[in-house]
């Protein structure tokens, strides 16, 4: 019998109750066999390094429903909505998933029909470094970060030249993804993160006893780990190289050259960069991309690395004939062309927070059938 | 009447009581009005930072005899004892010195004479990035690295197309400049930071009180504390990119992009590093190559940056009409052509122990008369 698989693209940052919650529920409304995550690496679509890493990260979403974890590049997973929202569709409807699921504040919104409107837009060129969601939507009611992925998850699904996926839109509870406010069990993943930087305990409810050991046991990496780093990499770079850093346009190479001189901090130098051209989040992935040295060259997105599975996820990849999309084992000619950006990303992650992970992927045997 | 100038090429790494000497020496010695002192900048010959930043150590030397400080540009004070020595004499040779003094264990060595050798191997085009010195003299008396760089002296005093200085070797007292065992009231610059680094109390009848001083009140600067910029830096290198680093040369690049993984601090990557076909120094200088992004391409010396000088100094600037020669203030030109370099190795100096010095001279206005 056909096993069913849905997937959720993902970052876990950290993985919280919601997102247990979202698993839960995918599966129960799908009756899928196989709960597939898709999930950023080391680094995140905010521009930033992950509190904690994907091994980490991957484990916590296998103790918590998941069966599969595939990771997106870094130079995708850390690209604007449109590019982390094709990425992920990409690598879902590779792993022939039927449906997706994700997360929504309007869970009857017309995803498919609401995509057309992107698809009108970027014909008619928009400027792709703007926020382009945000300015997208403006001055309708679509303000949800969650739902502006899912018209664009909708987008790329009906672009997609493999058998599409069902489309699963789930209501979100509790608090709102942007309120600072943590309380009760469910929080948004940037409360929870504001609420354990602030080392405040209010967090602890609203996550698994897993993930709160997790935090507790590795050290958590925030961009003013890597300050120094940053500050180091801009005073080695001209603006010719600066300029042919990926999204580094419209001059502001000088401007990011020009303004490293008065900023002491990671917080001030946004600041300083700050304009009105620019959101606060677009800015800060074009430091991540001078930090991680992402050009405007990228490859393909032809496969995926196998972050965890267990035996059923093992059984599905075998079904699916999956061996050549996910890679078990990077090889060195992976490790040369597509995955040359995310080798360098966990490299550069670990000069904050080291980790014995990565030699072959997580596999679990508990099955839960 | 004219003014007598003596100079002496120097690190002051960091200032002790034999620099102290070599100074009253070369005063009493030559008679000159003026102690130039031509001084590396805030990394140094060995190939690492200063213990002390250049403006302390400037300071120091004022405080100690000399009268004027210049500077040795960067990517010149960090290369070969052959290169240093030519850009300390081509300094003193504009700033119009009478005199070069500097110390020796051998003072009635025929300094010239022997340096006719250097020339003969020279045209026989000796590899560049052996350890040029150490292999000239193997077999003979001359091992000590300040006879070495005397016989460098000597042999660019007598290539410079300016009137050339007198040389005056002066007998080094006390300890051997590689003895480590730190006592009395002579010590070596490298055994003073030896017991400086173990935190014993050793060095400090070796160095005059305000050397005292400032080594406690300034954060001193090692290689280990650029060990993650290191790393870093190599991590977003190419082969391609780091065989364009100065001195890269026979595929050392794929060396040092393979021996980093096993390395865990700066020590243990110089232990994976070393072969016997390189010293440790010139491993040392490839390094710093690698963080101060140094690549082949230099400018020509054609100026030095005043760091120090006291109300005679002045006079002399004045006499000599050296106002070309010597930047008092830096350009934006100078910061964009012949100190470009030496900006960049400031700003990653600060990284680590950052300074308010550097938008002029320091200016006293006691005179010795």
């Amino acid at each position: 019998m056909k096993m069913l698989a849905c997937a959720v693209i993902a970052e876990f940052n950290p993985f919280h109750n919601g997102h247990a919650y979202l698993l839960q529920k995918a599966r129960q409304k799908t009756g899928a066999d196989i709960l597939i995550v898709v999930m950023s690496g080391n680094f995140v679509q905010r521009g930033e390094p992950a509190l904690i890493n994907k091994w980490e990260r991957a484990r916590l979403a296998l103790m918590n429903g998941a069966d599969l974890v595939v990771e997106i590049p870094t130079e995708y997973a850390t690209d604007s909505a449109r590019e982390f929202a094709h990425a992920g569709v990409t690598i879902a409807n590779e792993m022939q998933s039927d449906y997706l699921a994700f997360g929504s504040e309007t869970p009857n919104l017309d995803f498919e029909k609401e995509s057309r409107i992107i698809d009108r837009l970027f014909n008619e060129q928009l400027s792709y470094n703007q926020n382009f969601a945000s300015q997208l939507f403006h001055g309708t009611d679509i303000v949800n970060s969650n739902d502006i992925l899912g018209i664009n998850y909708a987008y790329w699904n009906a672009q997609s030249s493999k058998s599409k996926m069902q489309l699963l839109p789930i209501q979100r509870i509790g608090a709102n993804h942007l309120d600072s406010n943590v309380g009760g069990d469910i929080a948004s993943a940037s409360s929870i993160r504001k609420s354990f930087l602030k080392n405040d305990q209010e967090y602890q409810s609203a996550v698994p006893t897993a993930t709160k050991e997790v935090l507790a046991a590795t050290k958590p990496v925030i961009w003013d780990d890597y300050w120094e780093l940053l500050e180091y990499k801009i005073l080695i770079s001209s603006p010719e190289s600066l300029s042919h850093v990926k999204n580094m346009n419209e001059g502001f190479e000088y401007r990011v050259l020009s303004m490293l001189d008065g900023s002491d901090s990671f917080l001030t130098l946004m600041k300083n960069l700050k304009t009105k051209r620019y959101t606060y989040t677009s800015i800060q992935r074009k430091m991540l991309n001078i930090l991680l040295d992402i050009h405007n060259e990228r490859f393909q997105l032809s496969k995926s690395r196998l972050l965890a599975t267990n035996s059923l996820g093992r059984r599905y990849i075998k079904e699916k004939k999956l061996k050549n999309f996910l890679m078990t084992k990077v090889s060195k000619v992976d490790f040369a062309t597509n995955y040359k950006i995310t080798k360098r990303a966990d490299e550069i992650y670990q000069l904050v927070s080291p980790y014995n992970w990565g030699k072959s992927p997580i596999i679990t045997d508990d099955v839960k059938e």
